[in-house]
Parts: C-alpha cells; structure tokens; sequence
C-alpha cells in the first residue's frame, strides 16, 4: 500500500528532460511533489526504479500467445497458471511449500483489505489494530464504519499479552497487523509472537489479517516465516502485493490463507459478478514469473534500497546524534524519535520552509500520539537526496528549537 | 458486469487445436461450459471476438514511451491523460460534451458498485432496485447487508411513479437502475422518465446509480442520453465499463457523475492507498483510444452481435411460436416469456439434458417471481450455435410440457 502525498497540486520534476515529464500538466501519478523537494513522507518506489522494460518483456510475451482467455472475465479466485506461478515464486523464498489453492488474487493489497471489511466486518464493529499502524488502512476501516481499538506493540512488534487482555473485553470483527517490517516502525514479529499469535486465532476464533507486503524486502535479516503460513488451523488471511516489488500500478496482490476463509472471498458477489479482480494484469505479471524475470529484479531493488537504507542511517547518526532509531533490515522506512519537547506535526511546518518533509508520528496513530516521531522513507529518493534531506532537517530543527 | 456459470468445473471446449485449449486442466476463465453445450446464460462476449491484438498494439505504443509513471501509484481519481481520452471518446458517442473532471477510473462496474455500497450505504439500509434486476448485483448488496425494495419495471422500464410512491415510504441510500437495455429485459427507458427520475433525484436528494455498461451497444436504435449525462444538478453516479465494448478481463471501467459525489469517491481511504483503481491497465487503453482502435472495434462488435441478435429472434419465432419476447435493440439479452403452466427453473433442468441452458428469470427477481421467464444471452454464441441450442430448447420444452 502506497502513502500519498496529494495535498499540493504540483506534479513532481524528476529531473527533467525525460520523455514522460511532458505529463506534466495533467495529474498521472499519485505523488505531488514540489519541484526541488526531498520528501521522505512518500512511501512509493523510486520512479526511476520501476521496471518498464520488464513490463514490456512480459506483455509481449503473454501477448503472443493467441489465448483469449486473458481478455475474458477469469476465474474467481484467479487464473490457476497464474496462482501456480506465484506459488512456485513464494515457496522459493519462504522456504516452505506454498498452495495455489491457498491464494487469490487481488487488485493489491488495498482492495483486498477493503473487501475483507466488507465480507468480514459490519458498520459499527470493533476491530484490533496495532499502535501506530499504517495510516491509510485507518483510513479504510473508517470508511467501513469500524471502529478501532488500538493495541501497543514493542521493539519485537505486537505485544500478545495485550491482544489476550483485549480479547477478555472485545469481539473484534479482525485484528490488523503488520507483522514484518512494520509500518511505520519497521519492526519485524518474532516466530514465538507469531506462533503465539496464531494460537489465539485458533483459540478465540480470531480472524487475524496480516498485511505482509514487506515481507520479500529483507535486506539480509532472517526472517521468520509470514504469518500466511501459519494459516493451517488458524484463521488468517494474508495480503501480498506486488506493489513493492514490482509495481504499484499494476494494482496486482493475492490473498495467502486459511482455505475457508479464502473460498468465502472467491465466493462473493463481487468476484461472482467481475470474476478475477485482475486477470489481464495478472496474466502479464504470470509470464514475468514464468521466464524467471521478477526474481532476479527483485533481488536488484533489495540492493538498491539496503545502501538507501544505511546511506539513511549514516546521515541521521552524523545530522541529529539526539534523534533515536533502528537501522531498517527491510521495507521502505525508518521510524526516528527525537527528544522531549519536539512536536513533528509543528516541525513538518518548518520543514517545509526548508524543502523537506516527512510523515509525522501521529499520522499512524488512532489516538493522537507518537508526537515525537516521524517515519522517513528511504525507497522514493536516491541517496543524494536523502543526505540532503537529512541536512535540511537537521536545519529546520535547529530552526524549530531556537524559536521556541 | 458478467454472468458466471461457474457451478460446473470443466473449462470450455471452444472447438480444439488452439493453442490456448492447453489451458483446460487449470481454470483461467469465469466459464466452466460442458463440452457442446449451448448456454445461453453466460453473459460474456464470445472468446473469438476478443481483441488480444489490438491489446497488443496498445501495449507496444504505451510501453515504449519511457514513462514511468505508468508503474507508480495513479492519481486517486484515474490518470488525466486517459480520463481526457475517454471524455473525447464518450462525448463523441453521446453527441454532447463530457468533462473528464466527472470521471473517475475504476477496476470495473461490479468493483465500482462495491465501493458505492461501501461509501454511500451501511448495514440494514435500505436500497431500491428495479424488479427484475441485474442478479449479481444483488449478490454485492446482500455481501454488504443491503435490504433490496424492488420496484416494478413495464415496457418502457422503472416506472417512475412507483418510485415516487415507494420514497414517500422510504430514504433508501440509492437507488440501482439500468437503463439502457436492462440487465435482464433489455428495455430502455424513454427520455420522458429519465427526466423525471433526475428530478426526483434533486428534490428527495436521492441517488441514482446508474448502471449503463450496455449504452455503447446500441444495434441501430436512436438512444436518450444516459443518465450520466443528467447528473448537473441530480444526485446520479453513473457506471461505465470497457468489459462489454472491448474486455471483461481488463477490470477497467469509469464513474461518470455528479462532482462532489465523484469526489467523495476519489478521496476515500481505498484511492488515498491504493491510487487509481487500475492505473496501469488505463495506460494501455489510453492508447487505444488515442491510436483511434476502440471505435472501429465497437463498431465491429454492433454489427456482429446485431446478427446474432436477430438470428436468435427469427430461430425463437419458428421453432418458440407460443413464447412471447421483443426484439434485442442493443446489449447482450433477449428476455423470453413462456405459457402459463412453465416453470423455468424447472424447465432448465430438463434442457441441462438436451445439452442447452438459459438464466432462468427467478434468479433476477428478488422476491422469487419471473419465473415464466428466461434470458438468453445472444453474445456468447456463434449464430449456428444460437441457432441449434434453439432447437434445443425446443425438444426440451417438448419434453417437459409431454411429461407433466
């Protein structure tokens, strides 16, 4: 899932003299990005990042083939060559075998939350999710009418005994979590909370929906296994997304889970009536898969966005030795805390005189808090500019402190 | 929006050596069709007509523009670029101005119904439908708690005075109405009523969504403007989709509406994550509309399915004398009534013998009525096929009034 910058109306001047910056009148992209700015609130991929010739490849490969059935509705719960594809794609960095009958494919991992509040939640229903969480799913939860009980998490994410103290007062509809590479802290779940996890699902009936979009971008950590592969006799339904790993324009992702609960969804009126949620796209990105050519990419973008991540944590070490945070081992961002007295929505107020921006603590928060924080993203910007937007920030600080 | 047939699991036989029968041990396509067997309730255009070329052509042009953009997240409301194209497109088939600033991308009708139920209705509202509807439609209202009143449709369609009665007793969240060529009648309603309908519209504050997905497919019958088009001082959110004039695999269609209405839906939590609906996709038909492909296209599918609609009509008039229909003037369906005493429900599972089948008219109303009636689709089938799955029903019929 994508953060947005929309509030200004400006386009973004990616260094011009590119064929595509004659677009600029028109609004193409969801990012609006003053010229000059470095703006670590953006959480998409670097444009210059995004694999065009990939696409090409595949499209003309999948083209080729003289089968109309790419062009027809697909199959409810996704083309089975496809899904095939993607699972063979999976078990292969997870490790583990992966079922094409567990997995459905979605128009990214936004839709498929959407419809998860629609076939598993009703107006007015408490869900759990995790404090902070990733702002735009709030978002979608509210416009679902839910309503959001927060739970704290930790330097090891979710704290469990809080969701089991939770459970005693609640019936949540789900519970949201972000158990790899957190958004925004970028704090990864360890297997005994993810196997603690998985027990309260079976024992309380949980539906636990784990958004696992990060998970294939670990810059070197290992990892536990996600939380779709905990899905046998507990009930969890994992979103997967090639948004970060391929392209967010492909509005491309799958469900991984429990097979009742993915059958529920490939049985809905919104599948029965459009069938696959995105065949054609899903049929191209199938031929990516098959001739081998997402994985070596993807192993590509890993390198890029770990020298990002450390070029990030050197900058902020030598910048602002009074801001607090972890080095990112995966995922697009990093959650820095700075000291008592700091308030980030004012400082993003100064930041901007400054050309810089970044997304506030409290932006991710369902109460108001994380006032302190910010999450800086590391995937959008090259790393000049994140070193000059780390010297902008460290001026619009010093800025914000002596006007106090 | 499509018909699923969806119950069977063996892939369609469309006569063999393509090289896309390999396909047939996995499902890739919505259609599961016995093999030789007529059905005349897929509503789905027929695999033979569909455009893999020109979606070839079109992802060369556009995947050679360097354009990145293509790849990122899309503006919230749909890329400008295409919006502006399909505005061109549509008002030179409305033969009135439209204003791209009034349409919205989505990933499809049925996505885009979806999304309305979520933002416009909430669990136990009540909404109005025409009586008999579209029936996977349905299916998306009760997937989000919806309560259906029907309202009674004639020759010319919803009749507008039962609606003005019904919202004397109601404040329903919306209303859902097709109409041109109704999903299953094929009636259009005359210009007289859909003024009224918009009137109504303004002075309850009652919204209309439209589902017009079949006014592209006029087969030679002089059309009012679509409801979209009333949308200036009316609450009216209309639903377009490129399914029915190019491919139901692309889940890719529009909403034309009211602006604050269209804009209370590009700024929901789904767009604000996810972007535009299906961004990528857009891009390619963008150049298909810019490389002036669509229109012949469109042109090419009326004069086809016209054939076909009229082969159907004269083979129902030789071999279904005591059936009563009128003549397809555009669409997909044709709407047959039998002799009192035919229970089309029951009567389907005589032709499932004869090797034809047909949307019984029960599964389009929501109070268990129709059930004289039948639709059958015309766009699936070649005309020998329409022709023989007549004969069919013919022997079926036979059969079935020999052995009450």
């Amino acid at each position: 899932m994508s953060d947005t910058f929309s509030s200004s109306s400006v386009v973004p001047d990616l260094s011009g003299g590119k064929p595509w910056t004659s677009d600029a009148p028109v609004r193409s992209t969801q990012v609006a990005l003053p010229p000059g700015m470095v703006h670590f609130g953006i959480g998409q991929p670097d444009f210059n990042l995004l694999p065009l010739d990939l696409m090409r490849r595949a499209a003309e490969h999948r083209l080729a083939q003289g089968n109309p059935y790419l062009l027809n509705y697909g199959a409810e719960q996704g083309d089975g060559y496809f899904r095939q594809a993607l699972a063979s794609f999976l078990a292969a960095r997870y490790r583990q075998a992966v079922d094409a009958e567990r997995l459905l494919v979605t128009g990214g991992a936004s839709q498929a939350l959407d419809l998860i509040c629609t076939l598993f939640a009703r107006n007015g229903d408490v869900i759990f999710a995790e404090e902070p969480s990733y702002f735009l799913a709030l978002r979608i939860f509210a416009d679902h009418g839910l309503r959001v009980v927060s739970l704290p998490t930790d330097d090891e994410g979710l704290v469990i005994d809080a969701l089991e103290e939770a459970l005693t007062q609640h019936q949540p509809a789900f519970l949201y979590t972000i158990p790899t590479f957190q958004n925004p802290t970028g704090v990864t779940l360890p297997e005994s909370r993810r196997a603690r996890l998985a027990e309260l699902s079976r024992r309380h009936n949980l539906l636990v929906v784990a958004d696992e979009v990060y998970h294939l971008l670990d810059y070197g950590a290992a990892l536990p296994a996600p939380l779709a592969l905990y899905a046998d006799d507990a009930n969890i339904l994992s979103l997967g997304s090639f948004s970060k790993i391929l392209a967010p324009g492909l509005r491309l992702g799958w469900i991984h889970g429990t097979p009742a609960l993915v059958e529920k969804i490939a049985l809905c009126g919104l599948t029965d009536s459009g069938g696959s949620l995105n065949h054609f796209t899903s049929g191209l990105v199938r031929s990516l898969l098959e001739l081998d050519l997402l994985g070596p990419y993807v192993e590509g973008l890993k390198t890029v966005y770990a020298r990002r991540a450390q070029a990030l944590s050197a900058a902020l070490r030598r910048e602002l030795p009074e801001a607090s945070f972890d080095d990112a081992r995966g995922g697009f961002f990093l959650w820095l805390t700075l000291p008592e007295g700091v308030d980030t929505p004012d400082l993003l107020d100064m930041a901007q005189r400054y050309q810089v921006g970044f997304q506030p603590g409290v932006s991710f928060s369902s109460q108001g808090g994380m006032r302190r924080a910010m999450r800086l993203c590391f995937a959008f910007h090259d790393i000049p500019a994140l070193e000059l937007g780390v010297q902008r920030l460290r001026q619009a600080l010093d800025d914000y402190l002596g006007n106090r």
